[in-house]
């Protein structure tokens, strides 16, 4: 080991390390050599620049940490665990068991001062772009002359991995153009992945890339050397710019057999090694023992109780200054509620297009919602993938971000999965709302955030729009005709898909209210008429689905969603017509509906009629709902570039086709 | 417009211009600006350097052109219908037709000449780096002193969308490293994308992005001047690294009103402006008549059947001196068969696995599958995003590709995406038959790939290894429970979940075996017992699902794939211990189980018996096969971290769960 200026420092760091080697190997499970890599980095950041309470970890102006290289999260969980978090010892020695607190990767919500669940490379850094840019919004908007209630960093540990997934392209080329200078990440360079030296595949000069997206880059930063890592972390304060510090580093640092190679990487180290360690360390503290002056060294609880009562203080000066500023401030904290006269508006809005009873794409009936309730809901931070005319996510009076940061409506450019990443990274900071919007074909470029999304059951809400065969000509590329399902297979995410304008409003509604997961909104292209259901339609929507037209002595119901329920009512009439009475259910949620007592569920999906499901896309997961004695108009297979009337025609979603799939049923 | 050195160029330049005009505004869709902004790059290329031969689109030695940004389709299609390929005017006018070959983006298979279907952005980059890839291995290994049989470019147009999308990173990041000095991509640099004014969102120092990647970038080019196009080109075909050129072009280049604004980029221009194009273009021919001097500047039905013969000279020169190489070359061709003795040693290996009858990961299974028929398929190209020995595709003699073009196992890296696209470019060239590994978790990350995969029918291979919980303490990140469903709903798309080393054996033959599409392989971490089924197993598990266990008076079927086969059995084991008699129906693929007659699947899944799916996943699909008086023992949540059997346990994959389950269907 190179000789510290401060002996105290490299034992501290050591401590994580051996926190690290000795959960790994009582897991028998985990990836030490992340921790012992990046332990000196994480000592410089969190002993000496890091602003947190272990008290608090709620605290509004507290600095974020992200781990995006989530595999390392031994390392955060020493770091909580000697910092004074609510972590006990006992939890370090259940890492990776159930019910733990110390899950393989690090999970928010179910670890004091963990900020976000990471694991899947790169997209910690795309939440922590996220957390900056709430950061830098919440600063435009609240901060008053002398009072810089919201002034706060945003740190990110990352290693190769995250820098080669693409994801760190869009977010970190997104970080440059808005400039947060707020946002500092560590390249934990120790030129090894999983596979090994990383020379065969990483050949970037990563330092010339980010210079490329317009950050500070620190070059050559010995990531051991904790005189460096100050300088570094100063020069990283003084940037006008968002930064990364590349620290040299070495995968294992303390292991005089493994540092270095991709043994180390996610691997138990072994009894023998850790011996080995012990010594090379000069480490006599028996396995999860640490000794008393490190704890001492190590415990922030104090210095950071200082600092947000300093904090608090400041806050009640500003509160007494701008009273309404502040109770606002403190309502758009993450799991805020809604103000209160937010439920009226959106109440509102759904009665007002239940009475506009107008034919309309749902694409614009959500924009109408929009424009009808943003004024109630100045947390609401929309954007879109380089589609704001098709998506329709602006509204009347929104504002595009600027690099400034102020704006309430953020342009992502063609970054889908950055910009779904992002959103997560806001919703767990607090202070806005985000939802963003592209075509629902790409939903599979951002995939694995609407994923993590649901994981974290952060409030976001997605918007898909041209959202079947339905868009036409594009041809299909651009159709999607899986993705309702394949949304549907994602736990915890609400999947609309509404018929009109009437069922846009309140899956806006509901998805706005939903304190406890994300919600996709599935929007059509095209135009779609009004459905009479009647006054109380409304609160039939909000159960995911509900009898539209019952009928006496039904002999058949049809269920549909979004741009066919006009066909199921269609061919309901022809049926109508020659004497079969057929039940119409509008289903535009199936997760809500799921969520309905039983009884409810049966009365309007019987089981003892037969049942046709009509959704232009797989059959998937109807099948559920109309048993193996019923049947599904559904395209079971890509679509065609055409017209939309065209398509719509050759695939049989016409109301003689579905009135002809009925009476099959009943044959 | 610049006046033009050579006023014919100009003209060609033109005659794409007005095509691409004139059949958006015939289709009243589409999208012009790009076609205009980049006529004049087309004619340079195209007319000058393009080695093609419009009567045989698929000449081996042909260079590849591919339209990264695909939505301006009609460019291509303008230049196959001059150049002399099998697509006459008639299809132009049908452009975004139902049944025309001129869909609203380009496809593969539908129209000669083109190589690849782009629409989703970033991803036909990402082909040509496949494309460049296959070339240099197969000049690797069929070139001999002299004999340069293999020696073509891949050529690319592409625009800002494909720069922001974060597989344009993972993709060029692979090139430079691989130092794919034959590809060169033309970056329409407009400035405009689809919201705008692309500054307020993109502020990459593009050129100074790609010099970090180790390209060669060629800057600020003027698009619309022939003599620094020529001068580009020529400097581009120098360059032994693969080279950016960046084209300043003005989008919708010729019209007067709309050039260089957002408008131009994806709606009709309208009579009234298509009036003032043509007097600003001097163009006074009819819509969709090209005057007969173009046509003839155009045509290059004489210069590429030249080239092609000049090179099936060297070819035959080649076979006489090389005549196994040469046929080896002729089958590797794309759409070529496989070897004679790769049949029999498929089938050998098979027998061998289930003669082994070991109990064994089927991740390892897949392995020891391909250390037998690895040297009877010399095709083979492996390769892992980074989890080579997790994903364990590497093999016995298998060798890691180099900078130089060596090799037939790549290490992508840490990218899933780019890794799917790279293949999927791979396949379209021809030569080489691609699979490749990674956790089925991040099979969310490469998604549209295998969406594109599949609508291309390209015979790839996805080997998703740690499917599902079984994979123990990484926890929830990294398991699946929606991703086989998920899968599954891609439309021609074969998702294999094999339940031992037999049935992995016979997935990957089916697999290898497949000419008209992409499989997956959904194999486990964990080690999984052989499952006795007599001699005639392979060929029923080729059927996709199959009685692996019957009985005299069977009261239940239990069906279910993967690691929960064994399940299935204890639980069957147990209910005969009670009386109760038992079918055990192993799944392993759905998709090619539907491709059975009727009768062999209602003699599997009879319908007059209860039955009981078992998945470690969401129930999803399986409603369709168990019926609603049916079940499924399904994971409907997120999992969590711990130790595998501790998992399985808690989430009731237990044989006594699942025997309580099937009892409670026959209360």
């Amino acid at each position: 080991m190179p000789h510290a200026p401060d002996p105290i420092r490299r034992r501290c760091a050591n401590a994580l390390r051996m926190l690290a080697i000795d959960a790994v190997q009582a897991a028998n499970s985990g990836h030490p050599g992340m921790p012992m890599g990046m332990a000196d980095i994480a000592e410089a950041l969190w002993r000496h620049h890091l602003k947190h309470d272990p008290a608090d970890p709620q605290w509004p102006d507290r600095d974020r940490f992200v781990l995006s290289n989530g595999h390392g999260s031994m390392l955060l969980y020493a770091l909580l665990h000697l910092s004074g978090y609510d972590l006990p010892m006992d939890e370090l020695k259940r890492f990776r068991q159930l019910g733990s607190r110390t899950p393989g990767h690090p999970e928010v919500h179910m670890t004091p001062g963990v900020e976000t669940t990471t694991g899947p490379l790169g997209q910690g850094l795309a939440n922590a772009v996220g957390m900056a840019l709430a950061e830098k919004l919440l600063a435009q908007e609240f901060n008053r002359p002398g009072h810089d209630i919201v002034d706060h960093r945003t740190w990110v540990f990352l290693g190769d991995g995250c820098l080669m997934e693409g994801i760190s392209h869009e977010a970190c080329s997104l970080a440059g153009t808005w400039g947060l200078n707020k946002l500092v990440a560590f390249y934990d360079d120790n030129g090894i992945s999983i596979d090994g030296d990383v020379k065969g595949w990483f050949g970037d000069d990563t330092p010339a890339r980010f210079e490329a997206y317009g950050w500070t880059v620190i070059r050559n930063v010995d990531g051991h050397d904790f005189a460096a890592l100050d300088a570094a972390i100063a020069q990283a304060r003084k940037s006008g710019r968002p930064v990364l510090v590349c620290c040299r580093t070495q995968i294992g640092h303390g292991s005089p057999n493994r540092a270095g190679t991709a043994d180390v990487h996610g691997a138990p180290l072994g009894e023998a090694e850790i011996a080995l360690v012990r010594q090379a360390l000069d480490w006599d503290a028996p396995p999860f023992e640490v000794p008393a002056e490190l704890r001492q060294a190590w415990d922030a609880v104090e210095r950071g109780g200082a600092q947000r009562r300093q904090w608090q203080q400041r806050f009640d000066a500003y509160a007494r200054a701008f009273p309404e500023l502040a109770a606002e401030f403190l309502r758009r904290r993450a799991g805020g509620t809604l103000r209160e006269d937010t439920a009226a508006a959106l109440a509102r809005a759904v009665l007002d297009a239940e009475r506009r009873a107008a034919k309309v794409a749902t694409r614009k009936a959500s924009q109408e919602f929009l424009d009808a309730v943003a004024p109630a809901m100045p947390e609401l931070l929309g954007g879109s993938a380089d589609l704001t005319g098709s998506n329709l996510t602006d509204w009347k009076g929104s504002r595009p971000l600027t690099g400034q940061g102020s704006g309430n409506h953020v342009h992502y450019g063609v970054r889908e999965f950055g910009m779904a990443a992002v959103m997560n990274g806001v919703a767990l900071h607090g202070g806005y709302k985000p939802f963003g919007g592209t075509f629902l074909t790409f939903s599979d470029y951002s995939r694995n955030a609407l994923r993590m999304s649901a994981l974290m059951r952060l409030p976001v809400v997605h918007v898909f729009t041209h959202d079947s065969i339905g868009l036409g000509e594009d041809g299909p590329t651009h159709q999607p005709v899986e993705h309702a399902h394949s949304l549907r297979l994602i736990p915890d995410l609400d999947v609309w898909r509404p018929a009109d304008a009437t069922e846009t409003a309140v899956a806006w509604q509901q998805a706005l209210q939903r304190g406890d997961g994300p919600s996709c909104l599935l929007l059509s292209r095209q135009a779609l008429p009004h459905a009479d259901g009647g006054q109380e339609r409304a609160d039939l929507i909000a159960r995911g689905a509900y009898v539209l037209r019952g009928a006496r002595d039904e002999r058949v119901v049809l269920i549909a969603t979004g741009s066919e329920l006009q066909l199921a009512l269609a061919a309901a009439q022809r049926l109508a017509d020659e004497g079969i009475a057929a039940r119409v259910v509008s289903a535009p949620c199936l997760e809500v509906f799921e969520r309905q007592d039983e009884a409810y569920r049966r009365s309007v999906i019987p089981r003892h009629l037969p049942r046709l499901a009509i959704e232009a896309g797989r059959s998937g997961l109807w099948w559920k709902y109309v048993g193996e004695d019923g049947d599904v108009v559904a395209l079971e297979r890509f679509g065609e570039s055409a017209p939309a009337p065209a398509l719509l025609e050759h695939f049989g979603f016409t109301p003689q086709a579905v009135a002809e799939r009925a009476r099959r049923l009943l044959a």
